[in-house]
């Protein structure tokens, strides 16, 4: 029974988190350092361990309402599902944020001795995280898909579909929460010690550096790791809700139907399996070919993965009397579009090409200049991601069609669109290993100086550090593509179920959400001020919270004698900056959080045709919105970063102080609400999908009423 | 016969051309001013129309390659009426510009003798202004539509679609080019002048201020000035197709016909009567009160057409089977929306209010925080205008749908829309009027700085100018809704005539752009991107100009001997700036033009659902990316004027320096990337339409072929 090749997920997870647990021991087995050093790195690791308790706290309620509600609303199996997704993903965050707290002053240790051994321990932290964010997520998911759609008499996507949805929501609320706290943090710490008190980044003195250190961890460990194990579950889902969609409307059956509905499985596990084999082919000596190795390590794994695509479509080939081979086109156009986007999110954002030069040749001229500077350059590095991952989508659903023949060429079409954006999610582990170790290198910095280590430690982990800043750039390009092609995957998903409902029902006729219809188009706009509504929502958070981190830190300076002056028996109160920033990102991620999954099923209510257009609105303009705050802020960081390496005058000229207001204002657009938009795109499209049966009822045979 | 209230329009076009004329006499005969102030505002004339004249020059040659094409892949007359528009834009562009350059001085003589005159100066060449440009615009429109719609066997709408897309295309490149323009010289001077040299703005010493009052021109009145003249255009267009189109189908006839096809121009004709009765409503002696006088004149214009759209309708009920009463709602929505929209806009961007207050107080902690809060407050300052906008949509909709009761609901409800268009553009007279008055007020009071004339004059410019800011914001607000809803009547107009064309064809069937087709997603992604690389040229093209600009400023401060210090011998060579400036707006604005027109053609080729997805993903996000420019700028700009009112330390402090950097992004943000964004949604809809039959005749019966 080719049903059974479904198992082969859930095996490839428990592998995958055997070897987890591995690196985890193996990273936890290292010294640790000095005491000073242990003393720095358990304020973080309490510091960040609060938050994420204070943030679970605040979510188990609102998860707990909305499992209520889809209990009656949809189905309670569907509501078991949604806790079970947000579960995992809690999970996987404070495992991973564990982990990355201890990973490093185990980095800054490891790095008194070479370089070598200081990118072995942050990325086998990294990649430990990347391998439980995937593994966690294909477990729950593929559970749940094996008993309700592939050994289930009667499929009911709607019960899988609830995983993805609660997958979503924590996700949301880490990402802008986490984002929230960072930048309040960063920025905070940042205005008062570098520019006003003039004293380095990362120094002792500074009470706001140990909460910038717990915000890189809450952030860019916990909530990135958050944003993929979504965007994973929801690429894995996808195809698998098509190919249910396909079977019950009768365009497959047979082996085609099982090997359709398996076939995600089969690629997330072999996924898993080449990212452990890629973790070997990351290891270097030499602090040059850092970035080369971590390629080494992505390239290697997407080689494996290209070549198990293959060897999946060719067996399906055998057994079937379509053309199926044509689906390898699709499953890799999503995998391609991944790295390239990578590559071009490079081009934009590291100090070695022309664009993020340009930037720092304009802080000559002050920071008036390196901001529009910025932005247009942010803007331009737009246009290159859209194009690829437009050929992608465009590419995958012609070869599906291809593949589906005259009688089922749209059907196969839209999966095809689904194995895309799968094809890109395969290699999550290592993307997300690839990027969480940047934070442990970033930390095990601050560990250093804030210890008083020799400089050349420092030098070391810098090096670890800067390579870390291209590699964030680089997955957060990749986190909102693969985020967009999911949203898509899933809005087509959603868009079938609505229609294949209206088909069971005699009352009911398919819908066309055409955009000759008005509402269509109010849909679109309202959707495509989502995102700008969100950006403001997210930055004015920022603002705040950093405000009143200003705040506080000014007042440390002043009150507590001794301290700006670097005597050593004083410490700063550095619990009450932590204590700012978790209470600033509590308070501010609940409104962006609720809207988000609120408005479109308000929207739904009201109108699905709104709705739709709504879905179609959200995504396009968030993925460009999305992609413009990331790669602006990055360019700008590493523009600062450039002049710093001497060049226009360096560190404390006059480019340098303009460079900064660009990386200061940066810091929000690329960490809080670049990413916030890029979970906003699958939030709002899970909760619809979630929905559908709800719409059905309610609208029943009115749903054309209205219009 | 109904059909001869139709000529209403050119008569109405007649009467205020000669009220303009009056107007221009009025303001010419006014004194002028001492010698120097003579001499200044010559340079400025002269600059201004040599711009001109090159930007003419070059968009010949671009006007007859577009027409030849359009004479062979349309219709010879196509092209006709395509010139024609194109020639009208550049002659109301010229004229408004020829005397604003010449009230200016006359502004700051009358300025002299108290604000009462300078403010009747200022004001009656900016409303001659609005006057020539909606006089023109009516006035050919309507004559083009007279002959080929209005009482022609066979109404030919894609003859007089080409008048708009002349209107559209010159507009275009107006904006661009003047945009430009304007902000290459005012952020190079600034940044010499005011940041480096420490020299007052308009200070006679800085070379580049001419350039700057030059700029103003070309920028705010004749950029302006096309871009409202295109919408206006545009909106009686859109809702005449329409009834052409019912007629056509046979939705509607008879009397009926007649009415929805004269409606457009009859309450036109009526908008340029009630903008003449409103010009005499703006007259104070009191300065505080220049802004309620000028509220005042737009709010009776309104009033007026309102009671007009009244009796219209009220008429046509009288003669109708059908609700027709019930579509005063629709063009009632747009007009009430427009003026909404309006008060949104000043709320946001006068500094009497909240959100400009509160990025004056985020200047106190560096440039940084103030260049965060005014993005945070840019960016939602797009929520309500976008409420509104769709509101009225969906009023002018369902409204519509009332009117045309069972069998013809959807007709009548995209004919509502295009009402709405209409009735918000009405007023367009008034509000290019209210609007072009600013840079007259800003440029007389940098002829009074320059000719050194006593401080009390500059002063009573300034609170003229400080109005002018308001207004000038607000009629950005009212220029992008006006061009988001002018492009959706635009856009249902391509809709209905592809499908009409596809209707009167028998082997083709009415085409479905659903967005469950994966082509529409497409073209909806690449719409939405376009907003971004446009904003990413015209930035990049403003940066790059001020470079140019900043280099030849500090030449000059440091070749020309007693410049700086101010020996009254010394003249500063401000050719060379405006030749730079000049030079800069030509090269740059060129690509943005071209790829306006050629890519929706290259995507109508390619396939329609692209294109018509395209148009929608344009309009959503065009629409939000430049109100949030527009606004963002209009904040910054009027933070840095509240601290100079003493806020925050005033005018020198640390608050002020960092709130000049947020006014010198702004400067593009406002005056070049928004408002290209703004005409960029309104090209490519107008180009598409005008492509209809092309399209047809290329795809044939292949239309539904590729997908």
């Amino acid at each position: 029974m080719a049903q059974m090749l479904a198992w082969l997920a859930p095996v490839a997870s428990v592998i995958g988190l055997g070897v987890a647990a591995y690196l985890a021991f193996w990273v936890l087995k290292q010294d640790p350092g000095n005491e000073r050093m242990q003393h720095l790195s358990g304020l973080v690791q309490k510091g960040a361990q609060a938050f994420l308790f204070a943030e679970y706290r605040a979510l188990i309620i609102f998860a707990l309402v909305v499992a209520v509600i889809l209990g009656f609303a949809i189905n309670p199996l569907t509501a078991c599902a949604f806790l079970t997704g947000g579960l995992l993903s809690v999970v996987a965050g404070y495992i991973g944020m564990y982990v990355a707290t201890r990973a490093n002053t185990r980095t800054t240790q490891a790095a008194t001795k070479g370089i070598a051994g200081a990118l072995r321990v942050a990325y086998r932290s990294g990649i430990m995280m990347g391998l439980v964010v995937a593994t966690l997520g294909l477990m729950g998911l593929s559970l749940w898909a094996i008993f309700f759609l592939v050994f289930h008499e009667h499929p009911e996507p709607e019960i899988v579909d609830g995983f993805v949805m609660g997958a979503s929501s924590i996700a949301l609320f880490a990402r802008v929460g986490g984002g929230i706290y960072t930048k309040a943090a960063d920025v905070g710490a940042d205005l008062v010690g570098k520019v006003e008190a003039g004293i380095p980044e990362d120094d002792p003195r500074n009470p706001g550096v140990i909460a910038d250190n717990v915000g890189d961890n809450v952030g860019d460990v916990a909530g990135m790791g958050a944003d993929l194990y979504e965007s994973y579950a929801g690429a894995i889902l996808a195809p698998m809700v098509l190919a249910v969609a396909m079977t019950a409307s009768g365009a497959i059956s047979g082996i085609d139907a099982v090997i359709a509905l398996v076939l995600p499985l089969v690629l997330s596990a072999g996924g898993i399996i080449a990212s452990i084999i890629g973790l070997f082919a990351v290891n270097t000596n030499d602090s040059s070919k850092i970035h080369k190795a971590l390629d080494r390590g992505t390239f290697l794994t997407s080689g494996i993965v290209f070549a198990l695509i293959l060897v999946s479509v060719v067996v399906w080939q055998m057994y079937s009397d379509r053309s199926t081979l044509w689906l390898f086109g699709s499953a890799a156009a999503g995998l391609a579009a991944g790295l390239a986007i990578g590559k071009i999110t490079e081009y934009y954002t590291s100090y070695h090409n022309k664009p993020v030069q340009k930037i720092a040749k304009a802080s000559e001229s002050g920071s008036a200049t390196n901001i529009i500077e910025g932005l247009s350059t942010g803007m331009l590095s737009t246009v290159l991601p859209t194009l690829v991952l437009i050929a992608a989508v465009a590419v995958a659903y012609v070869c599906g069609m291809q593949a589906g023949g005259a009688d089922a060429a749209v059907q196969f079409g839209v999966y095809g669109i689904g194995l895309s954006a799968l094809g890109m999610l395969t290699t999550t582990a290592t993307t997300v290993g690839v990027d969480a170790y940047g934070p442990v290198a970033d930390n095990a910095g601050g560990i250093a100086e804030m210890a008083g280590l020799p400089p050349e430690i420092r030098e070391r982990t810098d090096q670890l550090d800067s390579v870390g800043n291209t590699t964030a750039a680089v997955a957060k390009g990749f986190a909102v593509s693969s985020a967009a092609l999911t949203a898509l995957a899933l809005f087509v998903a959603f868009k079938t179920n609505l229609d294949a409902g209206l088909v069971a029902d005699p009352d009911l006729v398919p819908m066309s959400i055409s955009l000759d219809n008005p509402f269509v188009i109010v849909g679109v706009v309202i959707g495509a001020m989502m995102p700008f509504f969100f950006g403001a929502m997210t930055m004015g958070a920022v603002s705040r919270a950093a405000n009143a981190m200003i705040i506080e830190i000014r007042r440390q300076f002043r009150e507590i004698k001794g301290l700006l002056a670097g005597d050593p028996e004083v410490e700063p109160d550095t619990e009450a900056c932590v204590r700012i920033s978790t209470q600033a990102a509590l308070r501010e991620m609940m409104l962006p959080g609720i809207l988000a999954v609120v408005i479109p099923v308000v929207l739904g209510i009201l109108d699905v045709n709104i709705l739709a257009g709504f879905l179609i609105g959200v995504l396009a303009c968030g993925f460009l919105m999305s992609v413009y705050m990331a790669n602006t802020g990055g360019a700008w960081d590493n523009a600062k970063k450039y002049i710093e390496t001497g060049a226009h005058g360096g560190k404390g000229s006059d480019a340098h102080k303009a460079a900064v207001v660009g990386d200061t204002v940066g810091d929000p657009f690329k960490d809080t609400s670049g990413p916030s938009i890029n979970i906003l795109i699958k939030v709002v499209t899970v909760v619809s999908l979630v929905f559908v049966p709800f719409f059905l009822t309610l609208h029943g045979g009115f749903l054309h009423g209205l219009l």
